[in-house]
């Protein structure tokens, strides 16, 4: 169960509004690693923990100030459209700096939720659940969640660069610091899995059962061979069970694939000479 | 540019059709972590790529061999779905197998794509371009990648695990194969960029310029400390740049947000006692 | 059956051309309350409808009016295109108003449309029929329309305030007048079930089965008292057959969750200590 | 800013697992009228209200609580899901009760989310944001709130019909309860603000500048005066400010529509002997 | 502006119920090809028309036919709901039949539109406006009109094989005849149409500014050439303009794309040795 | 399987950036008819081809030269972002061309991609594969693909227009190019088809099984007889089995339907006069 406090977990205060900056910062709100994506992403995953209780509680706890997050950035935003232009007056046409905002902002900001926040990402397009990831395997899932802190501080840090309004740095310069922090914590959890259950996911099937011939062999399937100069491509692998090979040349090892025809009922194309009968029904 | 040969890379021929597993195979073709997800993935990283060729170069090879993958797991669908039990004569409804077939199969298998693959998931969902990741830091990417790898290998295994068919139990040893070899390959690309740019993506933001007194502190904003035991909640930080902090009881150092009501033109609900006046227009 | 006469509804010609304006009048068209949206949802809730004919044979009256305003909006839009600048040919390039106009507008419009109207909101995001609401509940339904009928209405004034243009405005008037009626509607079409099945959707539920307890208290999940003071928290219940109560420090009622280990085959991550074989098979 | 505590707000436990009906209480999840839905759509309204603050504190309470329907459903489901019966052997495939399950249930639940709950719907459809309503006029907002427990309750009755287990019961009962109660809470916020607004949304636009003529009549554009029973078609209208008036044979009032021809650089079809030159370029 | 009369264009009465079919025939209510894609699509190619009337007409006579088939489907798929067996009860879970029905069925038809159509797929998926095509270039768009006959009416003929319920046929008959004619009528509009004004959509573009040298080579990009008995690889072109040529190996003509480093505001990967000085703000 | 070599199909270099075109050629990349759309297209059409290897062979010729399209136009686009204006510094902010340019940009290319190509529409919208055609009947596809030809000339003549940059230019010369050869590709399988398998699809379903009264018969669905004019409206089918006929007023041929009460655990609205019950469980 949850509780909430009137206070944000910190300060959203920008110095003036700017609605064409209030368009860009939905990316991290409602954006494929926004804020919401991520506060989604770790309930589920601790609702749907099937380990121990500590990693467990770990998700709630950031998914819960995941929360937070969402709430500083609504509210950021519906501030920085504070009084935006939408009226078109004649005079206000004649000004292009008016007329490039309203061209930039996101319209549905005015039109469709009165100068708020939306759950959407900068293109005005809506989250979806589709951006979560939640597989009951941890170690898959904090590096599903390691990813997403890094395209996620990357995202902050770009939009950081596009401001100069001190209240919204301010408030960016926390989440970002946040993001830091949560990179360095799916590390240290990464590490802890990796060492306890490989570093291959999932570490409980059956190396057996895998075509083991080709489980560390780079296949150069581009022409040309720069490729070759990785770490990848020669040395021990990573999991320390085997050997990077360099394939120059891949050769394909399968069927030339042909289907037979379909049965009449489908109506498909049939191949020539091979017309089939009216359908019988 | 591409070229295309007419062997597959692997086998993909099942012992015996099957319409209900076609539909749940569908999952890693066209679903989130697809093999249609990292071939578009890793092609646009390759495109997009700013920084050393062989990065590039490197991209482009495994992109172009996702290609292969796509097709393998195409022709496989299609031959599953061989004379799938789509007629509902008086006989075959009144037999379980039949009618349980013909409602846990996707039922687009037969009337949309005449018994042929689809660009959707195992829920009949499209796929989608909102699923790639290419941000043009390729560390935050390659992230992304050993995420899709791991997360494809976890879908793989449990795919195999629900069929007994040797024919599908074969190409998908080769594909569970080939994503150990992108683990691997992924951690490696990892280690190299994490060793030259630094741990915390991205590894150019000036450090001074983001709020360091939370950059390692742990928040534990859900009653209990289960999360006090792991890893990440003491010791120094994986960045080697701090020491992890928990905070027991993390206290809100934001204001309580309180917005200033809407224009008029917004036509939004006022705070009582300040009515506006009707438009002026 | 439907038929089809030339003439539209009611006027929809503007003064001059504004693609800017084209691309904000989407919303009502395309948009989540656009007309498309009630247009699909009065039709389906009427083709659906299992009570009296009167409710059906109204629901399709007024449906079938929706489609005519589909039409007059895309007529409008596809005059607002006439002659849209989208030539960057180097002299417009250096007018700033022509370019912040063609920033702002959808710019498929010129692309894909060909100066036409498309079934998409002022975003660019096409309509979705997971817009609509038919439930076979009349009462649950009539409340989704008198919602839909209410943020159209906003919009419509929203946009009415965005515009100068005396065709546009004479056009929004007629639309915002019929949304005046179209509240009246389905609030007197709500009166007369509500007087007929009680208050609460659905009115067939047997209440003995929920959880009496809960069903008047209102739950101050959130620090501070400010929600005390509305109609909500005392006072006899709207539905007559209970009486507010507000509870100020909602407890949990409910268990610490625990969730068993999944299965093996599955291949998610075991609790520490209970590391699973390899896989059987 | 947000905290959690453990135990949940009310039980959440089955009797036993029901793979095909964890399936079937997605809807209440993650579908159009979901608890993520209300979750959402509640806290963004508190976090962008710029009315009262009673408003805002109590869309935030409620929010809030809406989080713990989420948790409740998720834990559920995820029990639900136990040891579910995904593997295919030769003997369970004999068994029509096994391959009915594996057909009805959600294969992503065994595939993807390894036996956990997911953000989707019934029909495995992703949670999107387009679900949420929030426009800044409380009115207009507070009605989409009552659908949507009307909504709610109504898909929770159903799939109280569809289960016998008790302990799923047990938990539906809390929700419907609560549903009740919201269902009066929005009634009563309404009331209160119809009170304070009037009732057609948005009460600030003039009534002068809408076509007032069409304001009160009800147009029967379908055949047949099954329509002309209702409340909506005689007697003073519900807002008190007009007269309904019953339409029997709606006239159009506008224009027949004739378009330009496009600009030769859109390359649209032209009338006949009206080719366009080819491009100037 | 539009009327509706309450017969349907034809009958829609099945023998008896059957929920699993009522799934299956929502595919062309609601789907990629269904009646609502057309529906809507040829009234925005009317309403957006700007050649000549008989088009305009046209295309508003077959889109307001299409609102008649979308009506006949909604009611057919309404009566095939009728009772349908969603109620687990223990003795019901006994019977096979029942519990493949009720897998098989799309459990939204009870728990959201209460035995009601939706404007969706088979699979579940909502119509999405992505699916209309409307370009302005009338050739173009009878060319995916044409499409749209040819896919709506396989996909009828598929689902006429799939069930034995004669009214269910009786009605497929009915459509199917009329795909039969839409297709006819599409061929004759293009027919027209390429007589006027070219095979090649657009026809107004001036041919000496396309790259010549390619307008009539096929390129034989896969090993094997089986691709060379067709009409497409020798011959006058179908436009009369040309001939075509066959290139068994077609080689590249581009460059090798060698892309700039990003601004260091964008925080990319950069080359080697190139390591970006820190952000100067 | 494929390979790849570095060379582009063809010239891929803009002659300077320009970041809004970036964002409008996105269309003809990510969009409907976007090149990604005819490569999965023809890739699945080819990979499930039940018909003549000729067919299958030529599929994935010009498939795999679709994915070289992809490459020119991702590679076009992160050039045409070099060095984009990201920044909103004090003095850019007065200039009023750069501010357009940043409103007109797509964000998402500055804040997600990394100054990168995106598989999106020009209006942000994702790539979906519900944008794909491949039914298994190649007379039906085949006219999806010439439809996929046309509007995808059409686009790319219209960005044409609106560019003056000479490298731009000259790429889309060789696509214009290409899309003729593709439009007279599938010009001449569809007559090589249409002469085997007849006009009309599927040519396997018997045509006495079809409404025959109303196969070659145009209704006259909207007041007034323009459409009369057409070649649709009279004279031998183009099938050349029928003639047409123009019915100028059609009447409905079906019954007034009338639903059924559902069953009381649906919860329903009933009829007046028939309440149900409370239910039983």
């Amino acid at each position: 169960m949850f509780y909430h406090v009137k206070e944000l977990q910190y300060n959203a205060k920008p110095e003036k509004p700017d609605a064409v900056y209030a368009r860009k910062l939905q990316e991290i709100l409602g954006g494929q690693f926004g804020e919401i994506s991520v506060m989604i992403q770790y309930l589920f995953q601790g609702w749907n923990c099937r380990a121990d209780q500590k990693y467990r509680d770990m998700l709630l706890d950031i998914g819960t100030e995941e929360i937070a997050h969402v709430e500083m950035l609504s509210t950021m935003i519906a501030q920085l459209l504070d009084n935006a232009p939408v009226k078109e007056q004649e005079e206000a046409a004649q000004d292009p700096i008016i007329r490039a905002a309203m061209g930039g902002m996101n319209v549905q900001h005015a039109i469709v939720s009165g100068l708020g926040a939306k759950p959407d990402d900068s293109m005005g397009y809506p989250w979806t659940a589709r951006y979560t990831v939640a597989s009951g395997n941890l170690l898959a899932d904090f590096r599903a969640n390691l990813n997403a802190e890094s395209q996620g501080r990357l995202q902050a840090v770009r939009l950081y660069e596009m401001t100069e309004d001190r209240g919204v740095r301010d408030m960016l310069s926390f989440l970002i610091a946040r993001d830091t922090m949560h990179q360095n914590q799916w590390l240290a959890a990464i590490s802890e899995l990796e060492a306890r259950d490989g570093k291959v996911v999932p570490g409980t099937f059956n190396r057996q059962q895998e075509k083991q011939e080709v489980s560390y062999s780079f296949m150069n399937c581009s022409k040309g061979t720069d490729s070759a100069e990785g770490r990848w491509a020669k040395g021990p692998s990573m999991d320390g069970q085997g050997q990077f090979e360099y394939i120059e040349n891949p050769e394909p090892m399968g069927q030339i694939p042909i289907l037979a025809p379909g049965p009449i009922y489908i109506h498909g194309t049939m191949p020539s000479g091979q017309t089939p009968p009216p359908s019988q029904f």
